[in-house]
C-alpha cells in the first residue's frame, strides 16, 4: 500500500489560520486523499493530492440523486506530540455500512486506515496544540457518473480532506438547550436514519432552524410513526440520567450508531453505572424530570464529544435540568473521553490509534 | 431580463447523437443556463454558457449535506417544427417548493421560465424528430459554501442542462412489472417525500436494485407507519381502474405531487371518468384484482409519461393486471398526453407553451 499512493506535492504551504478563531470546518490544509471507483475496474489510483477543487459534470449523479456518504472523525495532538486518532476502525466500518445501504461500493477497511494514517502523518503540523482543538478528518464518497437515469452510479470519488478545528460548539461543555420536535421527523425504520448519508442533514435543516428561531440550538428528534419515542439530536445521540442509572435510545434502525455513544456506554459500564438501552418515550422523560428523577441529560458525537443539556421543551413545556448546571457523569465522561483522545489517561479500552 | 442574461459562446457545436440510441440523460447539449446565489446578494449573474464541467470545493455543502432539488421535463418538437414545453410553469412553483422545504432560497419564477426559453431557443436543433424523442430538461440547485458545519449553505448554484432523449423505458407502452416494496420506505410524514430532493432518491436504490434483481421494473412504496397504504412507484405516481373508476392515493405530504399525475385527473374529469384521491391500502388492490375488479393499473410522470403496469408481486402473490395487455384507458391517456404535447390535439386546458 505505501507505494501504491501517489503523492502530488504542493508548491507551497498554507499559512495556518489563528487557533483561537479555526471554527469547524472552514480551514482545510495542503493536502487531500482521493481514490477512484468505476464499474468492472473497482476501486483503484489511491492518492495524496494537493487540496483542489473537485471537477464534476453538471450531470454528475451526485448532484441529483444524492448518493454520497460520509465520516467524522479527529486526530489529536498529545502532550508529547504524538498524533492520536481515536477508533478509527469504527469509522471506517460505520463508512462501508452506509455505503451498503446506500448502493455505493465498499472499500477496503485496510486501504482506508493506512490512506486516513499517510494523510494525517503527512500533515502533522496541522493538528493544533490549543486546548479544545483538533484537526478533524472527514472521509467521503461521491457518485460521480454523469448520466440522468436513476439508478447507481457506475463512478465514484472518496475523499478524506482534514481541517483543524476548534470545539464544534462556541466552547467546551457549555449546555445545550433543546426543542423536542414534534412536526418534521428526521428519518423512519426501513429508511436511511441508520446510514451516515448527506440527505438525512439535508432533511434535518428545516427543523433546525425552526429551533434556532425559537432560541434553541438543537433538535430532539421522536420516532417517526408514533412521535412519542426520543431518537437523537441533530449531531448527537442522548442520554439521560434517571434515578442514578443512564439511559439511552436503543439502535432502532433510525437512529445513527454513534462512536462516542458507544464509548460512552463502555465507560459508563467500567465505572459500574447501569446503562440501559431501550426505548424510551418523551412522555416518561418529562415525567421523570417533574419528580426531579432526571439529574442529568448529555448529548454525544465527534464534533460535539459530550454536550450537557440545561433545557428541554417539549410542545411549550420547558423543563431545566439540574439547574442549568454540567453534571457529574457528563462532566467526568467529557474529562475522561478527551483525556483518553489526548493520550492523558490510560487507554484501557484500546481505543486509541498512534499515527 | 432579455439583457441580463449573459452568453458565451461555444467555439465549436457537438455533434449530435444518433437519434435510435438517446437512452435517457447521457447526452448533453452545447450549452447550459446557470446563476448564482450569495447570501445577502441573492441570486444573481444569470448566464447561459457552454456546458462544462461544474468546480467545486471539496468541502462544498452538497457533497456533505446533501441540500439539493431538482425538476424535470420535456421540449418536445411538433409536427410544424414549433418547440413546444408542457406546463413548465408547474414545475417551476414545484422547484420552489422543493427549495423552501430543503432550506434553500427560492427563485424567481418569471426569471427561470425566461432562463428556460432563451436556452431552448438556442438549442432548439437538439430537440430530435423521431416518435418518442423529446429535450429533456434539468433545472436544479446545489448547495455550494465551502463548510463543513452543519447548516443551510450561504450559497448556491442553479442550472439548467438539456439531453436529447429516447423514452424513458426502452419502448414506449411497454407494460412495465412492479415489486410491492415491505422492507424499506421511501418516505414518512413530517419528512422530505414531497419534496423533488437528491436523497429520496438516494434512500430508494436499494429497494430498486432487490425489485430488479427479482425481475421486476420498480419498486411500489407503500406508507412507512402502517406498511399497508399505497404511496407511489419509483419514478411514476401510481392509479387504478377499479370497476370503471379510477382510483390514486391522495397526496398525503409523503407522495411527490406529479404534474402528470395532476394533468392525467384532469383529462379524466373532463372525459367524465370519475377520479377519486384518497388512501388506498395494498390489500384492497390485492382483493379487487383477484374479484377482477381491477382493469387497469398504469403509472404516470414526465420520464415515464403513462407506462402501463401488467404484474404486481405483493409478498410473492402475484396479479396480472388485464392478462398482460395495455388497458383502454392508460392508452388513450398515452395518446391525447403526447398529442397535447406535441401540438397535434386541442390543448383545452392551455397546458402547452410556445418557445
Amino acid at each position: 500500500m505505501n507505494k501504491l499512493i501517489e503523492r502530488v506535492k504542493v508548491t507551497e504551504r498554507k499559512e495556518k489560520p489563528d487557533p483561537s478563531s479555526l471554527g469547524f470546518g472552514q480551514y482545510f490544509t495542503d493536502y487531500m486523499f482521493v481514490m477512484d471507483y468505476e464499474e468492472g475496474k473497482g476501486w483503484h489510483r489511491p492518492r495524496i493530492a494537493p487540496y483542489e477543487p473537485v471537477t464534476l459534470a453538471p450531470s454528475a449523479s451526485v448532484f441529483h440523486y444524492g448518493q454520497a456518504v460520509f465520516e467524522g472523525l479527529k486526530a489529536y495532538r498529545a502532550a508529547d506530540d504524538r498524533i492520536l486518532l481515536f477508533r478509527p476502525d469504527q469509522n471506517i466500518k460505520r463508512l462501508n455500512r452506509s455505503c451498503r445501504r446506500m448502493s455505493m461500493p465498499s472499500l477496503d477497511e485496510d486501504v482506508v486506515l493506512e490512506a486516513l494514517t499517510q494523510l494525517i502523518d503527512l500533515e502533522k503540523e496541522w493538528v493544533p496544540r490549543e486546548r479544545g482543538t483538533s484537526l478533524y478528518i472527514r472521509p467521503f464518497v461521491i457518485a460521480t457518473e454523469p448520466c440522468l437515469g436513476v439508478r447507481p452510479s457506475k463512478s465514484y470519488t472518496f475523499m478524506i480532506v482534514l481541517s483543524p478545528v476548534g470545539s464544534y460548539y462556541s466552547s467546551q461543555l457549555e449546555p445545550a438547550k433543546i426543542y423536542v420536535e414534534d412536526e418534521y421527523v428526521r428519518a423512519v425504520n426501513g429508511g436511511v436514519g441508520n446510514a451516515k448519508t448527506s440527505g438525512n442533514y439535508a432533511a434535518s435543516l428545516q427543523a433546525q432552524q425552526k429551533a434556532n428561531e425559537l432560541g434553541y440550538d438543537q433538535v430532539l428528534w421522536l420516532d417517526a410513526i408514533e412521535k412519542k419515542y426520543v431518537e437523537e439530536v441533530g449531531s448527537m445521540n442522548i442520554f439521560f440520567v434517571i434515578n442514578g442509572e443512564v439511559v439511552t435510545p436503543a439502535l432502532s434502525g433510525s437512529i445513527l450508531s454513534g462512536i462516542t455513544r458507544a464509548s460512552v456506554i463502555d465507560l459508563l459500564r467500567s465505572w459500574n453505572i447501569h446503562v440501559r438501552e431501550e426505548r424510551i418515550s418523551i412522555e416518561e422523560i418529562y415525567d421523570a424530570s417533574v419528580r426531579g428523577d432526571i439529574t442529568e441529560i448529555f448529548g454525544t458525537g465527534t464534533a460535539a464529544v459530550i454536550t450537557p443539556v440545561d433545557e428541554l421543551n417539549w410542545h411549550g413545556k420547558k423543563l431545566s435540568i439540574n439547574d442549568g448546571q454540567i453534571g457529574r457523569i457528563a462532566e467526568k465522561l467529557h474529562q475522561t473521553l478527551t483525556d483518553i483522545q489526548l493520550g492523558k489517561e490510560q487507554d484501557a479500552f484500546h481505543w486509541v490509534v498512534e499515527v
